[in-house]
């Protein structure tokens, strides 16, 4: 082991980190070796790690390679020699990493936070595991009070992670008035303005400019299928709710494609695999995308289901591949019908339902504009910043371990 | 060949179409027959198709089937007889395909639309073609007066395909008022409200929450990579650029993809394949997303280029990995600054830049604030929003030679 000479190393702190999260320490760094173009350590728990000399290099936290303010990179990656090696490396008095460079600087690195990033550590950052539901959440469905999550913040995270972790909750006892859909769905981010607006209003109208928009059943779906990317949360602010029928359905999307995925896994694989093109019906805009109904990520997980009856376009596919697209299609569609899959809710006035419009399905029953009025507003905020806010959750715990 | 019989259809129009678009016929039928599951069909131009009963039976433009007001599909997929089957198939006397089913309707589809949807014909509704460049647009950089633009709608739709082909211009002499970058952009579309505002001020500030925030050189980088959907097109509208330094530096960055992949494959390779991730630095906030840096999409094509030296995180992968990886950053880094890939713009007060925040990269030289003020006010709207329009302005011409 090539330890390191020059400075000493005894009476330095732990070097700060190059960002603004917590890392407390959880395992302690036994052995650091300089390797030339890459640096090997071994933590207590056995871990074995060779960090990379421009990894290391540039992610140091000294003011000249990361911004004092800003935190962010104020070193460029090409300014870091292209032969650069490391010359030493030990673990400093205090556990953290230390590494003196070709170049001449030494760097520093906390345990914590180069244990947070190595290769083999995965426990670090990670958002609550999702889970998925079927009827049976009818009985539970994530309730809360309003005007309590808006006063305080350890009940307003609790709302923030059933509508993560279940992917829809209600808050209750909200005022019944038109302004409630601008201001607390923004306390998570900003609302994402569409073509229907900033909010939009869900009541019947003579000029439709979406099934919507009419009286008619909606069978389950999500919205803007048109976009590349979807709105992932949606809100829907109960006003009035006095019209025979208009109950609101849901469904868990991620637990449908789950159980056709094991039931028929033909069907699941054509509707993770063919794209669908989706556009919208208007004459003054022509938004377009395609993609599979159920689109999976890099690592073969389900990222998003794009789940439209009727803003399909026709598809333009081998008559075999449309045949197997449609066998897919009535599967799903017909297992989404299932009462069993499905949550029934009756809106009422002042209630506002939030949900996860890229997992989960909605609609709603018909129902008689000539029995009373029904009036719900809605608008759109991203799931990031939803995510943005758990993983500041999980920092202020990380903080607190940290001391 | 199977010819329909019963009602008569030789007194019909051609069926309206299940949209708002408009569908010149540029080719005509020539014969059709009922297959059971299938309609077959040719074209005057030797096309043959086979179209699938329920992708028939769904999209035709009758009142049960398309909602008559908001053209979307009003019929439910599984309200069609599972075991439906064409059972005869004709071409009408307006040239139209008319089917007969085998519960007992007929379906009436205008060959236009017809033809738009059929396989082996891509021309329809098409965006324009990408121009990529380098330092040669410099002398050519699109530039339009802004007055012109807003009142004209032939120039508008100048500018906006500016915009999608060159991915960049500039409307000059505009008034350097501080309301114009929320007026003039929103004519594409919604404002994307991001964590930064709807608008923000791009000047130095001393408690700078991002490197933009500063008067440091910012190399160039697209923005928001740390958002699952960056920002599809940015605004930049110049108040006051009276500092020494500050220009504006542009590049292409699918031109730079297009080089790197010709000079070196491997680096190219590593490029679009690993993923990088990115996080944002901020007490408050903590978005993350990973991506390679070149994502391509389903047909191997280039999508988004996703550039931003400052707010990459460490990369977890294997260190064999990781030095691949910087070996392409690298390459790709000094690529970009190369002078003659890059354009170089010192905007004027009231000039309002727009570019193409999933292509180009953008970055500015240093500047000192001690010689006088840089005052620049941005926004995002996104580019489907672009697209939308350009679709819309295709449909006009489509109407014009429709007739």
């Amino acid at each position: 082991m090539t330890t390191m000479t020059g400075k000493p190393s005894s009476a330095t702190a732990p070097a700060e980190v190059p960002d603004f999260d917590a890392y407390p320490v959880r395992y302690r760094l036994t052995a650091a070796r300089a390797e030339g173009r890459t640096v090997a350590a071994t933590w207590d728990d056995g871990l074995e790690c060779r960090y990379h000399v421009f990894w290391l290099r540039e992610n140091a936290p000294d003011p000249e390679t990361t911004h004092p303010v800003t935190r962010e990179q104020a070193l460029q990656l090409l300014d870091i020699p292209g032969d650069l090696t490391a010359v030493a490396a030990e673990v400093g008095a205090a556990g953290g990493l230390e590494v003196r460079w070709s170049s001449g600087e030494t760097s520093r690195y906390h345990p914590g936070w180069l244990r947070a990033y190595s290769l083999g550590d995965e426990g670090f950052a990670r958002l609550p595991e999702r889970r998925l539901w079927d009827a049976g959440l009818q009985e539970s469905f994530p309730r809360f009070d309003g005007p309590a999550v808006l006063q305080d913040e350890a009940a307003f995270d609790r709302w923030a992670e059933a509508l993560y972790i279940t992917g829809a909750a209600i808050l209750e006892n909200l005022p019944a008035a038109p302004e409630v859909i601008e201001t607390v769905p923004a306390l998570l981010g900003p609302l994402r303005e569409t073509n229907f607006g900033k909010v939009f209003d869900v009541r019947s109208r003579a000029d439709a400019t979406s099934n919507a928009y009419t009286a008619m059943a909606l069978p389950l779906h999500t919205d803007l299928a048109t976009r590349e990317y979807k709105p992932g949360l949606q809100f829907l602010h109960c006003l009035e709710n006095a019209a025979a029928g208009g109950d609101s359905l849901l469904a868990d999307g991620f637990a449908l494609a789950a159980r056709i995925a094991e039931e028929d896994p033909e069907a699941y694989e054509t509707l993770t695999r063919l794209p669908i093109a989706y556009t919208n019906k208007a004459t003054d805009s022509d938004y377009r995308y395609e993609s599979p109904m159920f689109r999976l990520g890099r690592d073969g997980a389900l990222e998003e289901v794009r789940w439209s009856p009727w803003l399909r376009a026709p598809v333009k596919a081998p008559v075999e591949e449309v045949d197997r697209l449609y066998r897919g299609l009535r599967r799903a569609f017909a297992l989404a019908a299932e009462p069993r899959f499905q949550v029934r809710i009756r809106l009422r006035p002042g209630e506002l339902l939030g949900f996860d419009n890229r997992r989960l399905l909605h609609g709603r029953t018909g129902f008689d504009p000539a029995t009373g009025s029904r009036w719900l507003r809605g608008c759109y905020v991203e799931r990031e910043e939803l995510e943005s806010r758990l993983r500041i959750l999980a920092r202020r715990q990380r903080e607190r371990e940290a001391g």
